[in-house]
């Protein structure tokens, strides 16, 4: 791919992002990540992973806007539209499309190229680790979301349980289980490094919550009258 | 206290604090943190600690909306006002007060009470471990501020340089350095027991983040023409 031409789907990436300071630099993270699994894959066409890389979220402030609009389907869609009017040939457009399509896990929507595992698995990557818990915990910020929640008998609840929307919840229903599904050996060995980080963070949080409330008992045993 | 008067001076509480769920989870944190620092001190009116740990926080809207005050000096008017107008006597309003003016660290507010050092360091133990790093990413992703910034050559920014507000700038200039400082024994034993946890977290993702962009001068060095 020439310079120019990644420039230019550079610009309209930034283009659809331009609202959120760190969701740019996720963009930038896969990318990369992605170059590091091709360079142990055989076979991978750089200029459609590039592309499907820098274009596989443009479709977010769609589906924020109504969730039930899938971002990746709204993604590949405006992809394609940007690579065609942009000069590109229509296999091009469409084998980015297929990837940003597939990107995230639908079973009606699978990863067929080589191209689309990896851009897949650099994305999960970008959930993993420490990096994960963080992007989780913005996520959480933003849209106003609780740490944890609570039983009815005020004990912490620890993520399993299909209670309210809350950190541990999103910990225990998505950032902990993603390890075990990767299309590339590059991509599970760097989700593995990063793994043990997660589980540490996870596990302290929620010694550190429930001691925090371990004297709410003597308080209302022992201290109000 | 009686729990009636516990019960009235939380739900003011609650009612200044009603448009974020988390921020009373560290109310509740601070208020039985504080319980277990005080059963480790002699001489400690309960009912002054309990009062300052729930209202401590009761000026962060003003704050808020004018940077300029300080929530802890506009808290402690607030908090007097209502307890007065709630038939406490003028000296416990006035204990209370102080404890909250001094809750924030300044130079010119020094903690002079038992009160007032408990809640101090209370409230500074909410800060450290994995829940002082949670509470951060959570404001950051309010305000939309970045995971981390970058060097004028692209390389990513520690914390350390005095540059854009960022989680690692928040990390290096406030979460790190808190260890060193509480008034109480039990209280810096806590916070000591979450130490680790923090700081792990924060050198694990400066790890994957600057992993995450090694492939970025491949790109531009042998992949692009």
């Amino acid at each position: 791919m020439k310079a120019s031409d990644y420039a230019r789907i550079e610009r309209y990436m930034q283009s659809c992002m331009a609202d959120s300071a760190h969701d740019k630099e996720h963009i930038y993270r896969v990318l990369y990540t992605a170059l590091d699994i091709a360079g142990q894959e055989s076979g991978v066409n750089l200029d459609i992973l590039i592309t499907a890389c820098l274009l596989h979220d443009i479709g977010r402030q769609e589906q924020f806007e109504n969730p039930r609009l899938c971002h990746a389907a709204a993604g590949a869609e405006k992809a394609r539209a940007f690579l065609l009017e942009s000069g590109f040939s229509s296999d091009f457009a469409g084998e980015v499309a297929a990837c940003i399509r597939s990107h995230r896990y639908r079973a009606d929507n699978p990863c067929r190229s080589i191209e689309a595992k990896v851009l897949f698995d650099a994305d999960k990557i970008d959930v993993s680790g420490a990096l994960g818990i963080a992007r989780s915990l913005l996520y959480i910020g933003q849209v106003g979301e609780p740490l944890y929640s609570f039983r009815e008998n005020g004990e912490i609840l620890d993520g399993t349980d299909a209670g309210a929307p809350s950190f541990f919840r999103e910990y225990k229903f998505k950032l902990e289980t993603l390890y075990t599904h990767f299309f590339t050996r590059r991509g599970a060995e760097i989700a593995c490094q990063r793994q043990q980080t997660a589980k540490t963070f996870y596990e302290d949080m929620l010694k550190e919550a429930t001691e925090s409330y371990r004297m709410k008992a003597k308080l209302w045993g022992e201290i109000l009258e």
